[in-house]
């Protein structure tokens, strides 16, 4: 007998007998062992809050019923070849997979699957290590559980970090790689974290393993007999992404063709020398002037990293919660957030930037960007130095630098039972693009009864507007003005040339057709690619929208709560 | 009766008689004009010998018989909905098309289709608008027939170098989708083409029309009664590469999946100040010590650019053929390359680079690059003004701010009726790596009765190495040794884990078989995606190895001539 035999999920994978998941979890556990093997049977697993601990079955922060985005059970494979035997298995019992890697994905659905009664597949929980810190070449590669946290530890443990930087994302719990495939972000030089990747061991849909690029091509000091999984890579698969004929890893980002079981990131040269900066905007209305400078700037390379353009509740939100500064229960006023602003010694925007490089070097750049921003009248430039009781300066000081941390968390606890959700439009930068969409999204907010927190993330030639929805979980009319509220957003977006680069599972039907160019011509292409890699339909059915050819869309619509 | 009702061509494509042939030759008549579609009946028209006049239907510098590598036909769409006709029309026959955009990949096949009888589809002839230059958000879309120098006088007609800068390869008579496409590479700090493009709009095997990334996303101000190809596409299209879902657009680059009809690519801002230089070398073995202080100053971003390492005999080509040094027919020995150099003033080894940015950044940086390479014994800095006859330095000059040129097309006259083949492995940037593979090179260059020219073009973490293989085009000895040269060299680099970023159509199928890691597993995917995107086959079979369902690969085998 099993340990699984008297376990009845609350929900089974679609189309299957709870007799046909009990002989599936029977097999899973041969391949994991029972203890890496956990149907979720009771509404006692679905109890996670927060981030630092979240729930790898189901998403924490759900806007339609709980028990919606929910898996049947979760498997923690031990390495590469349990991953494959994993997949072939799901592909006889025609079972769906959603692999995540640590299942911090909180505002986009955390570890849930978009297919209620998938198996959550925990790359994580075993699979960790981090295989290799190539100092000359500089790049690491890791599997799924490592995080960014964990990587940033070892630079430190082995006296690395003098040499080599990590790039974070504003939390530092994160899987490098969970966070790299999903085309995440973080605030140095290496901000653009996919375009940083260099190398990936993939398994297929079919259970084959693929290594991308260089790693197609034997090391002559592999072992030819060792399983391919722990085959020595080619030396130069960290070091060239491209390799020869198709590029394929792209394929692999916010996708469901593959489950990413190793990857290379390219680790950035400590710069020698590095200065981090606040620039102040005393008024709503500076956004317009300060995105027409920094367009030019970021373009030009005089702005090297990845700065943000915060609004003043978000760094509000970091030093305190809601009821710290009011007692108001409707949507801050203009006059309101002047005065928080005024209270904090802040702007009703904040820019932080920071420069790289040896001090002659930095002087002159700071030259250009200070001469630049404090032609807004009112703007103020303050270092660490200056505030040092300024939490989000202090924080993002390291963040700037590639040092982890958990501290921008605090926001998500601006209502009291805290969850939020992204709405994560891409601008153009400039004043027009970057005032309409805090313009359509604030008063969007507001209708909904939320106050507007938000930050502009600058890329090389664009923004990620990141709209941080923070909603009261365990308020049924917040959850439900949320999930009204993106909705809408999205629409509203849509109507003005807006599209989003990443979402929550609740939406990505939604956002993907808004991709609807040529009678969605996007879609077609992924929905073809996806028939010939898994016509089964085993990995993340729905992901992003795609789905299967077993799939009715129709059938598995978000219900409202 | 049609213009081709005479013509036999030379080739007929696969598996198709003559009369069919000119039933699909009078239907693509009616689609392009006969004006646009040549029958390649004689062999008067395979007599191109040059790159500034390049064949668009046959590999001028061929290894293998002439005729082998021949288009049927040569077709020239005037816009997309051409194109869509013409792979339509290709499917219901099963005709194969080759695409390119110049066919100035020489070197590489040039515009030869890799099966004989092949359609040409000469996608530049026509479709040459440079669609838009976007000032603020620094970047360009093109079509097929826009050139480096095309581009480049573009910004300086219209008083737009001031503000942007193009980046461009050794010579500017290219395609910038062709180039991109292949991933081809150029020297400023955006000299990895395809990291910089941003925005593709592709023809499907199946005649659909796609747009990548943002360009899914609707414009509102787009005419939704427009064909799609004449919809205003999306403001971000040329801002933000990933759009939502899979991230879709590698699988067109050095692949047979798509025709390539618009593309956005990145300029990079005047950087305010521009600073080129040169170090000479002097002795063969210092190879070693400059790789060793290359590798750490560009992975730190000291050197901003892609500089490169050149051979003396690749200079010393430029300035002159190899009859104006020496009378000897054996390979040159390391004697009389070090009097070349001496006489050239040059070292055995030259590195060109260039700083960018305003004179106290360009201060600081050059003296750490002088301070860590001039600590090799007898290297020596110079500035162009130091050498105005030194051509190759008046050139990349140019060619590091992004000024194109043809005068690197030289070299290809070191020997009489010069001719040549690129042999491009990656290598890791170490002294190690390098000297082996330049020992390896050489020494099969020399075996082979040829020269080593040869250059070291540093990426952001390795090297593109390419040996410039000069042949004699009219002497079937010196043919045919460079073919066993190049066969030769792709078996001792795999042997050593070397492999190759870009090949000529001779040896593409020996290269793929070299990415054979866990059983081909990369061909394996390829194939697979091939088969569900071109289920006939097609659009360029046999690219990169790539061989649809309906073909044999043996039967493809290249003959030796
Ligand atoms: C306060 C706050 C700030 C945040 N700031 C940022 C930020 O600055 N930048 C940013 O990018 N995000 C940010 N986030 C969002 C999120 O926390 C991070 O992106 C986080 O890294 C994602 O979670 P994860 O790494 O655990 O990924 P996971 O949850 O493990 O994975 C996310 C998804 O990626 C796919 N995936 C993961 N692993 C694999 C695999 N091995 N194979 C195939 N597919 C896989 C799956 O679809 C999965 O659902 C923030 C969140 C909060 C609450
Ligand atoms: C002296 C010399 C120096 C050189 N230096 C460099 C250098 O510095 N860097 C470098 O990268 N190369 C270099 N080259 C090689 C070559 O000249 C360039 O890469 C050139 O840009 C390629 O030719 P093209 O642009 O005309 O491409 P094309 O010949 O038009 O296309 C090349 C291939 O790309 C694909 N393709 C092209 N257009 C399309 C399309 N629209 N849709 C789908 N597929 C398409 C096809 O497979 C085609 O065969 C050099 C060559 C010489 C002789």
């Amino acid at each position: 007998s099993s340990p699984f035999d008297a376990e009845r999920p609350l929900a089974l994978p679609p189309n299957t007998s709870l007799e046909r998941f009990k002989d599936f979890m029977r097999q899973i556990g041969d391949i994991v062992g029972s203890e890496n093997a956990t149907v979720i049977s009771s509404d006692a697993e679905l109890q996670h809050e927060s981030y630092m601990d979240p729930s790898k079955a189901y998403d924490m922060y759900h806007i339609t019923t709980k028990e919606y985005l929910v898996s049947s059970a979760v498997v923690a494979p031990r390495n590469v070849p349990e991953v494959q035997a994993i997949v072939r298995l799901c592909n006889d019992f025609e079972i769906p997979l959603w692999p995540f890697s640590i299942g911090r994905n909180v505002g986009y659905g955390g570890a849930a699957p978009r297919v209620t009664g998938s198996v959550g597949l925990d790359m994580g929980r075993n699979m960790k290590k981090i295989l290799e810190v190539n100092t000359e070449g500089a790049y690491a590669f890791v599997e799924p559980g490592v995080t960014f946290i964990d990587l940033h530890d070892y630079l430190v443990e082995h006296n690395l970090r003098e040499k080599l930087w990590i790039d974070v994302p504003d939390l530092g719990g994160g899987s490098v790689i969970g966070n790299t495939v999903e085309r995440g972000v973080g605030y140095t030089p290496y901000g653009d974290h996919w375009m940083m990747h260099c190398g990936m061991e993939v398994v297929l849909p079919d259970g084959s393993l693929w290594r991308s690029g260089m790693g197609g091509l034997p090391n002559p000091n592999a072992d030819p007999n060792a399983p391919p999984h722990e085959q020595k890579p080619n030396d130069t698969w960290g070091l060239f992404n491209y390799g020869f004929g198709p590029y394929n890893d792209g394929i692999f980002t916010q996708s469901s063709l593959g489950i990413v079981v190793k990857m290379g990131i390219w680790l950035m040269v400590n710069p020698g020398g590095y200065q981090s900066y606040l620039i102040t905007f005393p008024k709503d209305d500076n956004l317009h002037a300060a995105l027409e400078i920094i367009r030019p700037l970021r373009v030009g390379m005089v702005l090297q990293n990845v700065p943000t353009m915060r609004h003043i509740l978000l760094d509000a939100a970091v030093m305190g919660d809601r009821k710290s500064y009011t007692n108001s229960d409707k949507p801050l006023t203009d006059d309101e957030l002047d005065a928080i602003a005024t209270k904090l010694n802040l702007g009703r925007w904040n820019f932080y930037g920071a420069v790289y490089g040896p001090k002659p070097i930095r002087d002159v750049i700071l030259q250009v960007i200070k001469g630049a921003f404090l032609q807004v009248p009112g703007a103020k430039y303050f270092e660490p130095e200056d505030m040092p009781d300024n939490l989000v300066l202090q924080t993002r000081h390291n963040t700037l630098q590639g040092i982890p941390s958990t501290t921008e968390l605090k926001w998500v606890d601006w209502l009291p039972n805290g969850a939020h959700l992204f709405f994560s439009p891409i601008a153009k930068v400039s004043g027009d693009d970057g005032v309409a969409q805090y313009e359509v999204t604030r008063t969007r907010c507001e209708e909904a009864g939320f106050d507007f927190i938000g930050t502009f993330v600058v890329g090389m030639r664009e923004m990620h507007h990141i709209v941080c929805i923070v909603f009261n979980r365990k308020d049924p009319s917040s959850r439900k003005r949320a999930h009204w509220l993106i909705r809408t957003l999205i629409d509203d977006a849509a109507e003005r040339g807006w599209g989003e680069y990443r979402t929550h599972l609740s939406v990505m039907d939604q956002i993907a057709g808004t991709y609807s160019f040529n009678d969605h011509a996007q879609m077609r292409l992924n929905e073809k690619i996806k028939e010939a890699l898994d016509p089964k339909g085993i990995i993340s059915p729905g992901k992003n929208g795609i789905w299967p050819k077993g799939y009715k869309k129709e059938d598995w619509a978000i219900p409202n709560e």
